[in-house]
């Protein structure tokens, strides 16, 4: 797990990595390697303001997981999926692509517009269009308090009414137009209660990205790694 | 943090370190690396039934988190600390004990004699009577129920009732030669709602350690590191 973006996302996704292996003792538990690398630069500031360039860092990360022994690597952040083509080919192991674990659930579940909340970069470079492209982006006044919920929990803070509050209110002027919302920053988890009051479906791209990470484990330690990286990276693309 | 001994005591203690650190953005949280180590042997077994030496393991994978960048190193569970002196030698970085950590806790809360609740390592090496010689021990029948309540938490189960019943009755004919209940195994955590309500202070090993651990990788962080090896083996042995 490269995680630290951020660090509350991270240690909810280890707790469900845990959670949701079916172990009985403590050998049959998945042997997991986290970094939670608060050094690598924001997201955010590189795309808006011209801040340093995370993927140096990203890089280095993972091949420094793969040199301690891991066999495939996870980004529980959405945001950082904006590098997954530029970083693939750098990397000696193969990541395990949220946006696609995300998208390939909610396909399932016969959901093909769901609300996108998501961060700055995820909303702006629209990272979810690709994979549905009928979900829906909410104005942008909207996600202003989107974005200052995030800022929130990653500090540590409990989000107050009066920021939950025009979140709800945009969904549900928008609900004739979507059939589930889209968590789609693993920060928001912490909202997850709030939102479900709206009668809509909530998916937590956290808990999907946790469920097919620990699947991917389980088939990895008893077989051969089942994401090479050049087949992963035909099918985000087809 | 080295951990897997338990994994759902390491996410617990991974998610409170991030709680308990005081960040308002991503890059003032701490930088921490996790290894949820599965396949260091497991300590009872190699006391009580001749299993595989821990050591080893213990050693590679500290010096293996040393090489990526750590400064010092927790181990979330009590028992791994019977190895603390065989270990420290051997390794890169300190070690920050959890056993020194506690009971310098307990000892300025002024509390002396605790009740205290293991693993079967723990109770055993009587791994707390070093440091707070005052400690209880309780009759071996009451530490079985307890034995048992920490695997079934390590197996993501539920304690039921008939187990956490003979506990609290336990400590509960005890409690003249205590004052406090000592949670010293880090997957008990779950339990301390239940033995809350015997209305003895319940002191959870894991939320003290978490709070150490902040507090000494904050320290760490801003001059050089506070636990040399060597001056804190001779505390531990003082």
């Amino acid at each position: 797990v490269l995680g630290g973006m951020g660090p509350v996302a991270t240690a909810k996704f280890f707790q469900r990595l845990v959670e949701l292996t079916p172990a009985k003792t403590e050998a049959e538990h998945l042997r997991i390697f986290v970094d939670n690398n608060v050094d690598i630069p924001p997201r955010g500031p590189f795309f808006f303001k011209g801040g340093a360039n995370p993927v140096p860092g990203i890089v280095a990360a993972i091949n420094q997981l793969s040199a301690i022994g891991a066999d495939f690597v996870t980004l529980p952040c959405n945001s950082v999926h904006v590098f997954y083509d530029e970083v693939s080919p750098q990397i000696a192991i193969p990541w395990l692509s949220m946006l696609d674990a995300v998208s390939q659930d909610l396909r399932a579940l016969g959901l093909a517009a769901p609300i996108v909340l998501g961060a700055r970069v995820t909303v702006a470079m629209r990272l979810y269009s690709r994979l549905l492209p009928r979900c829906v982006s909410l104005p942008e006044p909207i996600y202003q308090h989107v974005y200052e919920a995030i800022d929130l929990i990653t500090a540590n803070q409990r989000v107050p009414e009066s920021v939950i509050k025009p979140i709800v209110q945009g969904i549900s002027n928008h609900r004739h137009l979507t059939d589930g919302i889209l968590l789609a920053c693993t920060e928001l988890s912490a909202c997850a209660d709030d939102l479900g009051k709206l009668g809509l479906p909530v998916l937590d791209s956290t808990e999907i990205y946790a469920r097919q990470t620990v699947k991917c484990a389980l088939e990895t330690s008893s077989t051969e790694p089942v994401i090479p990286s050049r087949e992963r990276k035909q099918e985000a693309v087809d």
